[in-house]
């Protein structure tokens, strides 16, 4: 696997995920535009400089009656009339194939400088209607349609399955809950920075953190939330003379330095027949995290200072953690034990919080992954700096394991 | 404007319009189906040869309340295990941006060959429902909420604006709405093949042809359709190979020879105020015609021998007419008067019948626009054949002329 042409990531933004853009009667353009002009105002780039924009979004459709994400871009500013715009979707991997579309058209050598914004709004509709929109991220038709909180269920079966295979116990999920509400308290922009969650709560089964798909609590879920993250990304002609412009080295810029991108099949039960026998739950997860690494001319994990991985619930950073090769397969428990993902430990995951703790606006989630990988390696991520950070790899997940994206961020 | 680099278009296909899979009481899957496998088959090629899949469709969360349309590739055959998918959107242009998306990859070394699919299945909905779903591709909140078709009404507005500015004749409009339908009897896939539909019809005005929106009636329309289109894209490498093994000079695989890709703002009384005083009624789409010749090494639309465009409504193909270049803006009468865009004539627009008269599948007309142009430049469009076609070119519009994308395809 060749390693990739280079992509720099010039900087980003991400909105506040404890807003409720809904309740402030904020459209979603509102937040995509906070985010652009956060990413250019950071960046000290001006509007005119974009040369292409993509949007990441799951399910505008569902939760505003809006499609046409990409075009929005032109209501942020007026340098942006007839800029080339789409929108990208895979459920919540949205955010991580918008990354793809705008770096292989950087590394087509078709634009030199993207903009990327996620953006989801949730908050528009009620718990119910929203878990039934999240239902479209599977086969609605046959795994959510009439059921109520779909994902929540998909994800039980994942700890079900591991359970099976190997063994799962609720307190190395609890475990994991607690790590990401922890995380998210040292984050700025995390939804949960400000609410009350501990081990003990995680662990509790009275009606404060109930079942809501069978081994899958409140405290195992990532929230609803509205917001927007956007990236700015660069080939290698424009990062230059932008290093030059803003006086660093261009060694010190961020870059991708490898992708991983792989499909399973829809359902979860035919995800799960597939890898009977196999050496890991989702296979399919495993290869994009190993493309990714072997993109990047990195051997395995051990070289990974720290992860943003997809944990829209515990049972599917669970999964990560052995997939990520942290642990042998089945193994994801003894990184737990040992403090291994924890920040200080030996390869922090999700130090932002991730989605449990730092929020999950679907279509976002991908580039606030990649933002946050951005400001570990630049040595900006404040209280949740994994310290020393060089290379930080993400996995960004659609549906139940379906679509998988991954990206080793690094200098 | 450096031209692109090859990306070769080795064949596709393209499911029935006619048909209503709907009624059939099957999923949008099985259209994937039919097309992929169908593009497959023209080409021998197998299943295990393509290495990334494209899915390019605007609402299947509205139409079929499912999102993850890439995913669904998995579905179709046991040896897509693991293939990297994706879903684009912009609106009616989403097939183009899935071509776009999938073109760009190959062009930057990621993959040899990738399969695009556009599909959209409208007919599970009434009229009046469907009509308000694609009020979602313009600015619903502000531009379709509550309006019964809105489309029909802001292609209206279009129409309305050239004859504030230029003059416009019904007689022009029902003369494009003739030869799409005339053009349409002669493409096996039609979904109007079997219509009856003549000037006189088109310029009548009783309850068999009433107004929906303004100057436009049902005659300008163009149709609600369940249907998809594939084409397999290749590198150099991949295609040198493939035309080996077919015995045929690789100088008679078409390729993609150029593209242009703009936007303007969503709302269609911002579009018209930025236009205010410019040459072209739509600016971004004339760059976007014009960008997609300069990458081609193509002067201007003397060297182009037919145009796949995109004609949602009789308005949108006159705008096209003056804005491809083939009158001075504002006369694009004179073309249609000179016969030059009827089959026979010197430009053909719409041989295969366009949106009007082979249908209108929402997400699948942009692959469909490139399918066609294939087939003319392969000399393999049958009835529809435009003789000795060497490059013909596509135009694609999503929303009220907010997305565009233009293809240069040429052997």
């Amino acid at each position: 696997m060749a390693q990739v042409p280079e992509v720099y990531v010039l900087g980003g933004y991400q909105t506040d995920f404890a807003r409720n853009w809904s309740k402030e009667k904020k459209h979603f353009v509102a937040m995509m535009r906070e985010a652009v002009l956060g990413a250019l105002d950071e960046t000290k780039i001006e509007p005119g400089d974009i040369e292409v924009a993509h949007t990441g979004n799951f399910a505008a459709e569902l939760y505003s009656k809006q499609g046409h994400l990409g075009a929005f871009f032109l209501e942020i500013d007026p340098a942006f009339s007839g800029l080339p715009t789409a929108r990208h979707e895979a459920a919540c991997a949205s955010g991580s194939i918008a990354i793809l579309a705008a770096s292989a058209e950087i590394e087509a050598h078709r634009y030199d400088l993207a903009c990327v914004v996620g953006v989801e709004q949730m908050k528009t509709v009620g718990a119910g209607e929203g878990g039934d929109f999240l239902g479209t991220a599977a086969w609605y038709e046959l795994e959510a349609k009439g059921i109520e909180f779909p994902f929540p269920k998909l994800f039980g079966k994942l700890g079900d399955e591991y359970d099976k295979r190997y063994g799962l116990k609720d307190e190395h999920l609890a475990e994991i809950s607690t790590i990401n509400y922890a995380n998210g308290k040292l984050n700025p922009n995390a939804q949960t920075r400000t609410w009350y969650m501990n081990y003990e709560h995680a662990m509790s089964r009275d009606e404060f953190n109930g079942s809501i798909g069978g081994r899958i609590h409140i405290s195992d879920c990532s929230q609803v939330t509205d917001g927007a993250a956007a990236v700015l990304l660069a080939s290698p002609d424009y990062a230059k003379k932008w290093a030059k412009r803003m006086g660093v080295p261009l060694e010190s810029v961020p870059r991708i330095k490898g992708w991983g991108h792989n499909t399973a099949r829809m359902r979860f039960e035919d995800k799960v027949a597939e890898s009977k026998g196999a050496e890991y739950v989702l296979p399919h997860v495993r290869s994009t995290v190993t493309s990714a690494m072997k993109r990047a001319g990195i051997a395995d994990v051990s070289q990974i200072d720290s992860i943003e991985t997809h944990d829209c619930f515990t049972t599917s950073e669970y999964m990560a953690i052995d997939h990520f090769g942290l642990t042998a397969p089945g193994e994801s428990w003894k990184a737990i034990e040992a403090g291994d993902i924890a920040l200080g430990g030996k390869t922090p995951i999700n130090p932002s919080g991730g989605l449990i703790g730092a929020g999950h606006p679907v279509g976002a989630t991908g580039v606030r992954q990649v933002l946050d990988s951005v400001k570990q390696v630049k040595g900006e991520a404040g209280d949740y700096q994994v310290e020393g950070a060089k290379n930080v790899q993400t996995l960004n997940i659609g549906g139940s394991g379906t679509t998988s994206v991954s990206f080793v961020v690094g200098t």
